[in-house]
């Protein structure tokens, strides 16, 4: 697939410590790097895409290793060097019934000082196809949101298909506005949406009554929003840290596509499971335009797979996730 | 909270092979620092409480590896420092149908050597409020039973609340006497108890049928022992070395109360797991001493998370365990 | 037990990611020595019994270390010193959704050099009672095929009882013969056998219909190899890669014997878990041949725990799988 | 020994690739906690005096485990919690030619949002003998410089001695002033100083001249800060990043007294060695005042024994100090 | 610089014991990717240049984990997918007086099974400024010599400068074919040599007398070959498995420089120390061809610090030679 | 060879700090099984000897798993299984200053409980050749210095050739006899004694001065005990933690060799370096009875190699030993 996608994303150190350990009392963290972006970017590489993530990095060895860490996924990396200090996240794997937990250290990060003007879109998209971003970027600071907007429109303009997951993340919206107040302008650039329920008054500003169903919401969203071709949403159901039932739904065209069931047993590593769904989506977009129904049954294999390998980024290839789709429910070593 | 609580019991050195290794083909050892007793005040420290722990520990690096781990919960030590060696045990994680597996080399060890007149109780129970112990510190020695009642004699005249948990471990009583020889000598002393049905006969030489109820049981204790106020005893069902249902009850004022119960999907770490259930209990007692219920939910929950925690001590905070409580499954990761 | 049994076949290097990490992003392997045969002999030895394995490696630290392996399970081993490999699997442990995966680079290896005459199986067979071996060996290549007929030849002269595991790898069978072209020569010295339903048209010939039972398929099998006393399979259930639920089935004088199953919740590592079997079965068969139900469930047990351990050998002792077997369900600690 | 002795600084998160490893390929960091001035204390804990630790960390895991480390040495802690990040520092180790490297990441730390006032300083330094800060705090703001000016106020007021570690780090130094503006004033409250002849014109504003000696630059130095009692340097020569020869000089009573060398072969952590020397300096003047030849001597074996403990802190006792100075070279294992 | 600059040669996954473990004892081996030229191409990639590797890799997890290890540099890589191993070489690290081992087992790998005609040189060749190859190419086999012959043909008439590393490896001589009946003809296509006074009889069959220097033995080769302008070598001294002495002497229009010499005192990894240097040689060569002395002084340093660091390829920057080559000798932190 | 060698001495689990860590702080340690006496039957065994150790173990997974390790190493076992515990040593690993340290804890281990008519003796040296055992074990109880006797008489009756290592450690002789008071009885029996002039009086009762050379003082032992044929002794120079020089002198029928030395650079482990020399020295005698220098070269080489090998023993084969002997001295990579 020659079709060029694009990502543009912060790139953090994720900290962990190793064996479910408590970071109190642990002696090592192991050291992933990754973005909801990049995971994005990345897992699309390995299913054979050819992807390019847009970000900022500093100019020290944390900032070469993060860029190396791209490099080897097989995407191409355009990081602008500035800034001192690469972005970082503590992540304490949950067990059971003790949750996973989230650290953030990630102000005054290279990516968080990035700026209007700074990056050359125009040279970045040329004959690219899809543009991804997530609603991280903007909940970091006006600047930001203003390089998301500027992008977006170039994007527009050239004629890119446009994606976004919104990601809303409460924590991080901290410079003053809150995210109902910046997204809806950003989002009515985009084709494609994942959201959820919950979403949908953080994020768009639109309430939504207990009552309503994904195609109430969506619907409209879709009304707010009429570039929105796709809107997508994971589900979870009897969650605890280490098992899980997952699905999703997909709507276009004004139809719900529901997924099947994985009910995941034993979870390596949670973390861009989101992100393994998204790049399944538009994985399944691209090549499978005109069946909505297998691209959530692909998009959402691919989030279970992600549930089974450690890191940020979802390893699997693209054949590994087709026999997923098609049945293998993992009980057989292949050999 | 500052009232002051003392725990007197070993503090061993657990020496467990990584990975669910098996013993015989483990080239390394994990250590932990821990003991029934002394895994009680480091939670409860963890909690936010004024703990002392007193012990015996030899004058070497092991006995201050030991010491030093006892500080870094928060606790104050007391090791009276003699003899040459720290008891060790080997812990083999157990993983499915594989049981885990405990061989004691704590013959010998520092603390087993202790006897009347070495510890100065009357200075250490100053100004506290709660002692607690447990019933493998007699089954080491008769010297060791002495201690105890001089311990519980003391802390009696100084007006302390006194628990203790009968941790009934046949293999350890070798010196000649059987557990319910000595155990309703130092019972009677106690206001708050953890013990089973199984215990009765073993532990307070009070016979039961199969008919009898927890209510029944602890009736019949209370009536040996009136001074007993509060009696618990945790439950496991459906269990095997990986996935367990918990479930817990206290009996207070003639009244029993059951716990919610949890099932634990995957277990990290189930040593110390009654230890972490006690020093919840502690904790309950003395913050809604009007409240049985909370307090043996509180109790149960600390329990629980301990399952998903490596070592001997339950690392969760207060804020975790009420967490827990009140619903949160542990499906979601905190950010 | 003094009967002396003999195991013929390969040892290889088995390469595993740690923590189960994929190949790709992996920057260590765990080395683990073993073999189909291999392992049914380890644990036949760790069952008390005395074992001799014959076999082949390089004369090098490879071979040598596969070679000091075998002898730490108390095992005798014949190794003929060849050729300049040790063949090599790579095994990606699975979780949950995604399956294990072997990778073999075995070929050129020490023992796939092995030839008719090199081995002085009279000398071998001495004092011995028991001879096993596998289809993997005859799947390597014709002279492989040429050295069991050679071995089985001679241990049938000698009055050995011999077993054999069917071992169906089809992507081993590349000399340009078919599986159901070679091993029926290689059956008909067998008096016990493990092989499934599948098994039947792909290694001994003959077709089976949907309707056709274990009783069904197995009585042609022994009226096509009339030497036949015991054929056995194991059966797996709701199977991902990190929990399954086993059975098992043995047929002995035109009768079936169902063993218990076992829902394995927590898989540590599959691999050898029907090696584990096998040796229970000989175990089974040698100590307690009138209660082929006792044995089958031996069987099954040795096999379940296998699941627990990691590497390719069962490190169960007898009076573990005997544990097991009478109830023990692993969920308490044993102190 | 029951004097008091209260160091003040930052304590960060130390993260080191394992085993030589660059941070540009690593894929785990061991974490260690430790700061200049804690690094101080914590020796002199473990030499047996009685410590505390003044510092501020954020109300998190983090905050937590470094407090926890802290006090597992045995000190005490007074941590003021505010502000939501530790600070970073990556230590990359080198190896022969190739030079350790640090990238400091301590921006925005809870310790560097410190101000005047915030710290109860009486209530601090109440039945306290010593004091002891670097100029590591006030490079890191103007508001720390004012800290660090209260507290030598309060201290010199209350009659404590006063020690400082120039610790000139030219990269901190960054909030407009230069390091000879701000630390002349600071100088002047203290009665023992670690500095060097490079540090003259930096620190204190003294230009030196390459004939100058250390009995030279030493005067000025004292005519300039009359309270001067005790100034000293380390020294290092034929250094590569694995091995070094060093030694010491101690000014006293306008006297030199120089230390024998020790030719360190095999380093295996040499970040504190300067700590471990400060810590050693305090100590011998506290215990042996009427002997400098005996301080400097003690002060230099501590920082050798320093170099060979990973970490930040020197875990030698006195006992072990003692040694080395009486002419243990390590050549004998001790049994 | 954006010359570029294309490498042939074989990807090797080389397994080595970890912590000089031997690998008779080792349960776990470290895992890297490298090969002679590919590491050469790394470190030129490493320093800024745009580099290319060519070789031939198994469609499968280790070919992947292979090819993305090089991309990690920042290298491209054009691997042609065929075969079914990836060639592997275990390494046992030495350590003082005993030495380190390789053991190749890379017979029937993806890369021996290259033939003529398989890669386009011509497409690869394009707008590149500069082809490296090394001696164990041809050693593997008549095809891959010839293979090396076509290369060099076209990198020739495409005017392309050509460097070679003459990596004599005897026990790779197989084929019934000795070095110098092969070396001869394709070093006719050199520009650059790296190789020693050893290898003239072996590699060129040219022969020496124990009286020749470096000046007599070079002069020799470019007469035989008049291509060639530079001609290097590399020395080792004092040698032991830890530490070395080590010096170059690079011959230029009948010129001899001499490096300075480094005493190596702790080596953590020798491998690609030889690669270093050629990278080291070319760097230098393109940006200062006017200055020999300062070339070999670059290559030299290059070298040097490849001792430092683990696995086959050399991570140090151009500043970071530069800085050693400039009098740093790494005795000081850089912060 | 087909000689049978006999040991007969303690095994004891080792826990050592991993990467030079402490005690104090390490979480982990790293198991090793091995003793005096048996790291020269497993050293032997490996360079091809026919060897059996005779120890006892406790009939437990730790017992299990040391006599897996002896197996391992191609020795036969001989375990008397009695008694609750395997004895224990911790080694922290020095470094340059910092030296080595063992801390006991071997009372009351299965092997401590060894009495006379446990063993039968007869039956094991029934064709051997050499009986080895050491000072360590009448070291550590009346009872194991009778066991000892009983052995030396059959074996001398039996007509073996006896030797010891002297292996003086005071710290172990607790039960009221000095070394001096117990050991002349036994050395009377032996052949062979490796023993220094500072073990003159402490273990033979023999006062030295300190003008007496080796053969002086070997001349009084040989006067005294005079089946003494060959007398040995290892020396170190210029010793750190890190790096020793190391020598050996041979006394044989009146006449002195002195070995060589070795600077060992880079110790990796010197646990076992004595056990290491005996097992070298044994290997010599018997296959060079007539070149007493030749065997002290052997011996010492054997003794430098293992200061490169991690644990109790001497994984050098006798092919790397004449390597060095030789004068290959570990600078090159053998390929």
């Amino acid at each position: 697939m020659s079709d060029k996608i694009v990502c543009f994303g912060e790139i953090l150190l994720r900290l962990s410590p190793p064996n479910h350990l408590k970071i109190f009392k642990s002696k090592t963290f192991e050291a992933h790097y990754g973005g909801a972006e990049a995971n994005v970017g990345a897992s699309l590489s390995l299913m054979g895409c050819d992807v390019k993530v847009v970000t900022a990095l500093p100019q020290n060895e944390l900032g070469a290793a993060a860029e190396s860490e791209m490099l080897s996924y097989g995407m191409k990396a355009n990081s602008i060097k500035q800034g001192e200090r690469i972005g970082i996240y503590y992540f304490e794997q949950g067990a059971s019934e003790r949750p996973g937990r989230v650290i953030y250290d990630r102000n005054s990060s290279s990516f968080s000082m990035l700026k209007k003007g700074m990056i050359d879109w125009k040279t970045i998209f040329k004959d690219a196809k899809w543009f991804h971003w997530s609603g991280i970027t903007p909940a970091l600071s006006q600047d930001l949101a203003d390089v998301c907007e500027e992008a977006l429109i170039i994007a527009s303009e050239m004629g890119l298909i446009i994606s976004a997951d919104l990601n809303f993340r409460p924590t991080l919206w901290n410079y003053g506005k809150k995210a109902n107040e910046v997204m809806p302008n950003l989002i009515q650039y985009c084709d494609v949406l994942l959201g959820g329920i919950d979403d949908s008054e953080n994020c768009l500003g639109i309430k939504t009554t207990e009552k309503e169903s994904f195609e109430d919401v969506y619907t409209k969203w879709q009304k707010q929003h009429p570039k929105l071709k796709t809107i997508v949403s994971t589900l979870r159901y009897d969650a605890n840290a280490s098992s899980n039932t997952i699905g999703a739904v997909l709507w276009s065209n004004s139809k719900l596509y529901k997924s099947t069931e994985y009910k995941i047993s034993h979870i390596i590593d949670r973390i861009g499971a989101g992100d393994a769904f998204m790049a399944g989506l538009i994985y399944g977009l691209i090549n499978w335009s005109e069946d909505p129904k297998k691209t959530v049954e692909y998009a959402l294999a691919a989030s279970c797979l992600k549930h089974s390998i450690a890191g940020d980024i979802n390893l699997a290839s693209a054949d590994d996730i087709k026999a997923l789709m098609n049945g293998s429910t993992g009980g057989r070593v292949i050999r």
